[in-house]
């Protein structure tokens, strides 16, 4: 039996941190041993937010080359820019015929837009443009191009999941054929939160993060700002509540977590040395990842040939689906 | 100087009437004697509100035979179905970037159909699907992707056209750039109406149109069949005032309407001998055409050629307009 179908819709949103890696790029990587694996950047969806176009290019080779680096093989895994793909644009357009507007009003995101906008006394729609409004359709038509069977959803993304399911659902029966295979939210078990440097969870809006390719020595100086609590050295300490304890989890085997362990309770530790040793493990871990991404961020023709490749071999699939679709609606 | 360009969408529906004719068609055909001139059979917006399948086909089939039966030349001017350009909808989804939700809200064609809802109690998005609601962007993307300088526009699609230069003129302003060529509304100096069976301007929702392909007998039939007074024989009539005579100017020369309005003058003519007329100088005019309309009906394949081809050629225009749009957001 051939394997379900996993995808993976990356968001281009600059240099990403280590809680990105733990809480999302490494589980969304693993799917790759249990399905056959598709990944695309969202290119033009991060056109509704970003209309600086250098910044936006930039951003779209720091996340190609961030996945990279951090073990996607474009040789084992599909890899490819949703803008690649015009088959993506179509599905869209023929999506929109079978897509209720009253669904579209009820998307969370959208609701909290207009929220925020009635509070602050704006009009309902103020600084809402089209591309936001019917971000759950292009969506849907990124995972039905793509015959995904499984989509890893987070919490927030569930709904939208759910609309997608609706509209494949409603044309299916419409035409009484398997034009779309519907897709399932995979959520994942352990959502892993990772800790900042202030003990509150990994995340941009805090100021609390550790960028994933800072060159060593600003991650060393990152890592000595880690706030931990005002225990002398000579005092026993506890590593099951320590903000460097707990990011050391992540990258020291457990052998030497258990050696680190033992050495906060048997006192006679400082946290700059806890800090030090967090830096070593974490430096050994994030170099020959630095080094990949490097690699490509100063050779953006070898991404673009990598995506391009990746989008050459996305193309049969999404022409077949939009064949299925033509075909159901007439429209071939 | 080259010429400017001018595009008219044409919406799949039916087999015409003489008042399509005349009102829209025999304009939007002269359009190639001034413009460089660049048709398209929107069958896309037509899945909004047309979700059987071998109906859709069959209306897409009849309407590019109809405007082939009419005169339009494939050979000298721009002729393809919206659907075989997918760079329509990457264009659509790119404008959705730049569209403020509040301009579709303003829509007349949408407010109606809230109108309509509130005032039945229903929800005012009842039975809006997003195509619907979406639809000036994707007619934005009709006619920016072809250029298009000029379009020819009823009183009801002036406001889309002003959505279309809205959105065209933000994009350019944002990058800097000419992205797009600013169209322009082609509203007719005088818009003909033409009469129906009943006196009314004819219109499908009056029931009193004369469709264009009707086999002679049956044309005769309905000739016979449009109201007239009930003056005799004997009296004289005014040709000005008649329902029979009005139509009769459409299809006779000069000569001959002279001719009948004479007998019309002079009494002693008949309703019937006037209808015979009618139908005579209609069936003259209309015979060569219902044969190029049937041959293509009968040879659905030659269609398909044509169409095929025009795509073909309009391929580069909107590959062009893409490149530019993608250059400009830095989507390449």
């Amino acid at each position: 039996m051939s394997k379900q179908v996993s995808l993976t819709g990356i968001k281009p949103t600059g240099v990403p941190h280590i809680g990105n890696y733990f809480g999302a790029i490494q589980p969304a990587l693993k799917l790759a041993q249990r399905y056959e694996a598709r990944y695309f950047i969202a290119d033009y969806h991060a056109l509704n937010s970003m209309k600086n176009p250098q910044e936006l290019r930039r951003m779209i080779y720091e996340v190609a080359a961030t996945w990279l680096a951090c073990g996607l093989d474009p040789d084992k895994v599909l890899f490819y820019r949703q803008s690649a793909l015009p088959e993506t644009f179509e599905l869209s357009t023929a999506l929109m015929a079978f897509t209720p507007k009253g669904l579209m009003n009820r998307a969370h995101a959208y609701k909290a837009m207009v929220q925020a906008n009635t509070e602050s006394n704006r009009d309902p729609d103020d600084r809402v443009n089209m591309g936001l409004y019917t971000y759950p359709v292009l969506m849907a038509a990124d995972i039905l191009l793509f015959d995904a069977d499984v989509v890893p959803v987070g919490k927030d993304q569930v709904q939208h999941l759910e609309m997608t399911i609706d509209i494949a659902q409603s044309i299916n029966n419409h035409y009484n054929r398997d034009c779309f295979v519907i897709p399932a939210p995979l959520t994942s078990e352990e959502t892993k939160t990772i800790t900042g440097l202030d003990g509150r969870k990994m995340s941009k809006s805090y100021g609390n993060t550790i960028p994933m390719f800072l060159p060593p020595k600003q991650l060393r100086k990152l890592i000595m700002k880690i706030i931990t609590n005002s225990q002398t050295v000579e005092e026993k300490k506890d590593p099951d509540t320590c903000n460097v304890f707990t990011l050391y989890r992540l990258f020291a085997d457990e052998e030497k977590q258990e050696e680190l362990a033992a050495r906060y309770r048997n006192g006679g530790m400082g946290w700059g040395d806890a800090k030090q040793l967090l830096f070593e493990a974490m430096d050994e871990m994030l170099a020959p990842m630095r080094d990949v991404y490097q690699s490509y961020i100063e050779d953006t023709k070898k991404l673009d040939d990598i995506l391009a490749a990746g989008a050459e071999k996305a193309r049969p699939i999404a022409r077949e689906t939009v064949r299925r679709i033509r075909e159901a609606t007439g429209l071939y």
